[in-house]
């Protein structure tokens, strides 16, 4: 161990630069810039570790594939994404988004954070074991797709379509983060899946002045009542069957509750507001961030929505909700919940569409990848983990891992205050070298098992 | 009656010059656009029947009070406005709105109809009134204000600081119109008030990511919740206390039901849908639209109504409701239920903004000026005329009238299909003669009572 990390310290400025010439390549998948040449960057540094690579064709950018298969026991799986959001609002940048800037120990850069760090430390930890030990503990596959920050459209088909690209024992997952101010590095081992709907209702063909309320259908009122049968004021989801299929948590589960932070007297603060949802505060805040299931109105809209006194009977109206689901809950399942629960509550005409869904995606606590992962993060960061079931948020985790059995971690070189998606994003260098260490580390451990 | 009916048939051409001379001048108040020049081509007609007039000077735009006093046991008052509304969208109207256009028996111009009509068939009245018979059989007196089509914001203060220019025993408002298919004419003695209001829910201090929604209160599902505990499914209003106050319908106003048309089945065909408001029909129907205070959303909005699926906890909610109130029922009280309401429910945090308020009005249907109308129009229209104890809508009718117990009327010279305040805006020939007739019957039977 103390070799390997010895190694990587005194490559960090060749692992660096690699991160660095990454950053400096704009590879924005929403606007078609740069993704050719991040491409072959990406492809360049795989290749100069020894990996056999392959470029898998999609429907939208292609999917690099990269394998070093030397005959161990083990694989484990990286996945990063080669693709970055727009660097909007440009303005609000310090300096330009695709020219790294290092500064007082950090660097900022659009992608430094999401997710080129991320890479760079995979690849870094590759190859910084390949120099101290010659070869590799465990096979080492890298899936980097080109479309995550657009919705990963075409991953769950790569998924479908190439089964033994997937054969992995376990896999490393983008995202991980570092507390700023207490240093403590996050590790979570799931999503939350979601089931994003909207609902629209429908009265006359057209809006109407608003006296004729008195005997014609409001659109706004019925949405209201619907809603007003899905949930309670006390946040219990009231559609029959709702929470059914969910599983259990198990102890270990349970027991991670007690590593995550929540700093309730800041967020408060921060968020202005006096107290949590129906008053939950410590552990139950924590239980409830990871593992309850939500139905989160997030627009409502009907009739007039500018200033003063618009008197007219809205003809349509609209929400949406975002369920997020946990375990033993799927975005069809809901769906289907949800449309019997409006049919029998009376609602029958209210249409349904499903805007988005993930599943959700849970590493079984159990899988020995699961301690071997903690236990190596341990050994690099002197302040002990924040350990995640899974995070409150959804990610397309599920389009390679649903219905699978294999483990996964999120794990990484970010922190924060990286202000993923947004101007001046950045990572600390030193979370970018721990990182890489983290990475060997698991590698090294994962062979050991 | 037969010389005075004759005498306004004789005069036709001269009352449709004065009409057409006030169509053809622009009195936008909500622009500023000939309010001066309209004023005083008003001014000068009623001078010419021999009317004390006097500008009142307001705030905004003059009233133009004009008074024929001739010692009549009863004084009969005309409420008129000389401002119209914009002529937006220009590009609909097939002629210029402020060139009158003759054609076909028909008139377009923008304020034809609302209300240069009614101001052309009161000073016609008297005019023919006083070629026939030399004196009129009533004291008469003029309010025309001008700024109905933005809200007479100043009518309720000239009301009180000029109690003896409301000294009336009755009064004519605008308004009154005829049915296009079968000729009735509408004859009404109220309107309904109303009173609306803002609702405002407040969150965080900004919108967060949807999954926070697990643990930080949502204003758009606390804006539901206190919404559905407002009014039920069968439109009962369940705000404590929001009934008592409602005067019952006299027999003779229920009789009035009887007298209106409402052609259910053309409605449901123009708007496209299968039954009204909890499947009220017929007579139930008409009390529902004439005598039932109502609760109508007229604007939701929290979170994004943008399209696709944006996962956010919104950090406001709004909701603006139309009360329309029934006599019995004023503004401050529903405001007051309603905070209480709120209050009582958990809502203490939602916040109420009066957005508009308008007292209900209706005439005493025992007053005698009720059935002169009602007798007066029969004599003019062979069609038997449409009664409503009051509209539907509202009106300033209560900025003049609340808390006196002067009886008044809206009959009129538009028709159903007039336009209002929409392009090509239109009036029937026939219907304006007719209009004059009716305002002269009133006052000679109003005279003989």
């Amino acid at each position: 161990m103390e070799k390997l990390f010895q190694q990587i310290e005194e490559h960090a400025s060749l692992y660096q630069h690699w991160l660095l010439s990454m950053c400096n390549q704009p590879s924005i998948s929403a606007k078609n810039i740069g993704m050719q040449e991040m491409k072959e960057l990406v492809i360049q540094l795989l290749e100069d570790l020894g990996a056999d690579v392959e470029e898998v064709v999609t429907a939208g950018y292609p999917i690099i594939y990269g394998q070093i298969d030397n005959g161990s026991k083990r694989t484990l799986t990286f996945y990063n994404h080669y693709d970055v959001q727009p660097p909007d609002p440009l303005a609000e940048w310090m300096s330009d988004p695709f020219k790294a800037r290092v500064e007082d120990g950090q660097i900022f850069a659009r992608g430094v954070a999401d997710n080129k760090g991320n890479i760079a430390a995979r690849i870094a930890a590759v190859h910084a074991y390949q120099k101290v030990h010659g070869d590799l503990p465990v096979n080492v596959k890298f899936i980097i797709e080109g479309e995550e920050e657009v919705g990963s459209p075409n991953l769950k088909k790569f998924a479908l379509e190439n089964p033994e690209k997937l054969k992995t024992d376990a896999m490393i997952w983008e995202g991980g983060m570092r507390n700023i101010h207490d240093k403590r590095p996050h590790i979570s081992f799931g999503v939350k899946g979601i089931c994003f709907v909207e609902l629209r209702v429908r009265g006359a063909a057209f809006d109407l002045h608003s006296s004729e309320g008195a005997v014609v259908e409001n659109p706004a009122w019925r949405l209201v009542w619907a809603l007003s049968t899905l949930k309670n004021e006390n946040e219990k989801i009231l559609i029959d069957g709702f929470y059914d299929n969910i599983l259990e948590l198990t102890e270990k589960e349970k027991a991670f509750f007690q590593t995550m932070d929540y700093d309730e007297e800041h967020t408060k603060t921060h968020y202005q507001i006096d107290n949590f949802l129906t008053g939950v505060t410590g552990l139950e805040l924590k239980e409830r961030l990871t593992a309850a299931p939500t139905c989160t109105i997030c627009g409502l809209e009907a009739g007039d929505t500018g200033q003063g006194a618009k008197t007219v009977l809205p003809s349509r109206s609209k929400v949406k909700i975002d369920f997020r689901i946990v375990p033993g809950q799927t975005p069809k399942m809901v769906i289907d919940l949800l449309r019997k629960h409006l049919d029998q509550h009376g609602f029958r005409d209210i249409e349904i569409e499903q805007l988005a869904g993930l599943l959700p995606f849970n590493s079984d606590s159990e899988n020995p990848f699961v301690d071997t992962v903690i236990d190596s993060m341990k050994e690099v960061y002197e302040e002990p983990p924040i350990i995640m079931r899974n995070l409150a948020g959804s990610s397309p985790m599920e389009k390679l891992l649903a219905n699978t059995e294999i483990p996964a971690a999120q794990i990484g070189v970010a922190n924060t205050g990286s202000n993923f998606h947004g101007p001046n994003e950045n990572i600390y260098i030193d979370d970018f070298i721990k990182g890489i260490k983290a990475t060997a580390n698991v590698m090294r451990h994962f062979g050991d098992v």
